[in-house]
């Protein structure tokens, strides 16, 4: 299985208005509720291609247990098994508020419950206990209040001493120390990269990153694909024409198929080939998670690495 | 023991937000969470005034959960009981975005869940096992989707048939329809009044209010206090000052009060005194549903209801 860790779930709700005037008040005409958090969304992509995923993290309060339902109910939850670690503190929501006469969307972000020291503890000892059975991690996003800005790193090490590959997608401080424990992949986009290395040409800040410690670093160029530097060598990937929908996920999806790539031992070209199929096929699914079946058979064949 | 009825209860929160940046993402600084809808306010401030208070209404899903423990953890939940009615669908949020640089509150409010017929009818054998024990009723609030436009109507009916005093707060066609049904008081702000009346005389839609079927009608003029037009005569009272803080639920502690001195059987003169002295003092309360009890006890003498 492939095990994926999200310390900083959410419940996400969208809000759609007719318009949003600042200050006014005002009827929410639709309300969507769905299970958030980076991880979650990895693991319910790779669900979806039939590979078994676990999920960890945190998730408490009536929010937490909101999570738990959602996630159970949500597309691929057959192939998903929920280990995420009690908290005493309550799982933030997210709020993406739509305007619809422009179809803007303002975003609203609950900081996430503090952390316990003991909490942090117990997820430590959960995650060493789940790390046997794994074939590969992904450890995604932010850190809530109270866990230590190293997390990521520690747990980064225990990968390595289980001799476990391990993917980081996350930014800024716990990167920057993540990196530092050497993970097998970082999965940055191009300003995440140009945040910790300074640079804004991603085949640079690549190298930088490799020099601080990662393996391999593949970058999300957005709508442009994927560029992976890597001890093997150097590729780039672009999806074959530009799709409309919704992009929110598609880093997600790519983290997924670059891990069930590692996972089947497919070269770097394939991975990124897949990694960039699944994100541009997740454009096309309604939310984050998901991807439309037909859309990626279709892409997949149309995907090609080139030497970057 | 007083009944309020909340059929639209709510999860309210407030985000506090550095800066309203609209088709911006922003970290919420803060979050509160409460215990939301006008008729848990009403009882909340009985419930303080040493008055006990049964709350009924719907409350559904992991939200309503929440409501619930909020409910109980609330400044004055010891005089509370909780007699909500258990639904399918979730209990709604509401959304408050304070801007700090401005002070300004952006409201987004979710409509609420649908109630099915066989809920309602639950909710009216409810109603009518808790009507018996009760010395007064208050109507509050809007209607979620599915309960019948003529909701009230019944529910008063229902308190008429039992002699039981019942004060009605809401605005609309539920406010036009539960005239008819002849209610002891109804309790609109002069927007609500005009909104049915078309007549922005608070005094002129008061008379009309009462010709609809309404037996008194106590008009909230926000920082101008209350008028009352009954059956006794007309009085208005102002508070002695104008008071700065928060006037969400100051008309909800004004129910209160006029509640309270219906029970006590208190002239009109008194009730309008009491209830205005009970709002000013919310305002100085930190959230909806609490009443600073030294300013309510330097108010009350202060206040004094002169024939209108």
């Amino acid at each position: 299985m492939i095990l994926t860790v999200t310390l900083n779930t959410a419940v996400d709700l969208t809000y759609r208005v007719p318009r949003l005037e600042p200050h006014g008040s005002h009827r929410v005409r639709e309300v969507t509720e769905r299970p958030g958090g980076k991880g979650l969304n990895v693991a319910r992509v790779l669900a979806s291609l039939g590979q078994a995923a676990v999920i960890t993290g945190f998730a408490g309060g009536p929010t937490g247990s909101q999570l738990r339902e959602l996630l159970n109910a949500a597309p691929g939850a057959a192939g998903l098994t929920d280990a995420l670690v009690r908290t005493k503190g309550h799982t933030r929501r997210t709020v993406a508020v739509v305007d619809e006469s422009t179809g803007d969307t303002t975003q609203l972000n609950e900081p996430g419950p503090h952390i316990a020291p003991e909490e942090w503890s117990a997820f430590l000892a959960a995650y060493r206990e789940l790390l046997p059975s794994a074939d590969a991690v992904a450890l995604c996003g932010s850190l809530p209040p109270g866990v230590p800005v190293g997390a990521y790193a520690t747990l980064v090490r225990e990968c390595r001493t289980a001799d476990i590959p391990v993917l980081l997608d996350t930014s800024g401080e716990p990167l920057l120390r993540g990196l530092a424990a050497r993970p097998e992949i970082v999965k940055p986009n191009s300003e995440e990269l140009a945040g910790i290395t300074g640079s804004s040409d991603p085949v640079r800040g690549a190298h930088q990153a490799r020099r601080r410690g990662a393996h391999a670093v593949a970058v999300s160029l957005g709508p442009d694909g994927l560029l992976a530097v890597t001890p093997d060598g150097s590729w780039r990937a672009t999806p074959p024409r530009q799709l409309k929908g919704n992009p929110t996920g598609a880093g997600d999806a790519a983290v997924a198929g670059l891990l069930s790539g590692t996972v089947e031992r497919l070269s770097w070209a394939e991975r990124i080939t897949r990694a960039v199929a699944l994100s541009a096929a997740s454009v096309r699914a309604p939310a984050a998670g998901e991807f439309d079946e037909a859309a990626y058979a279709d892409l997949l064949p149309q995907v090609e690495a080139v030497e970057a």
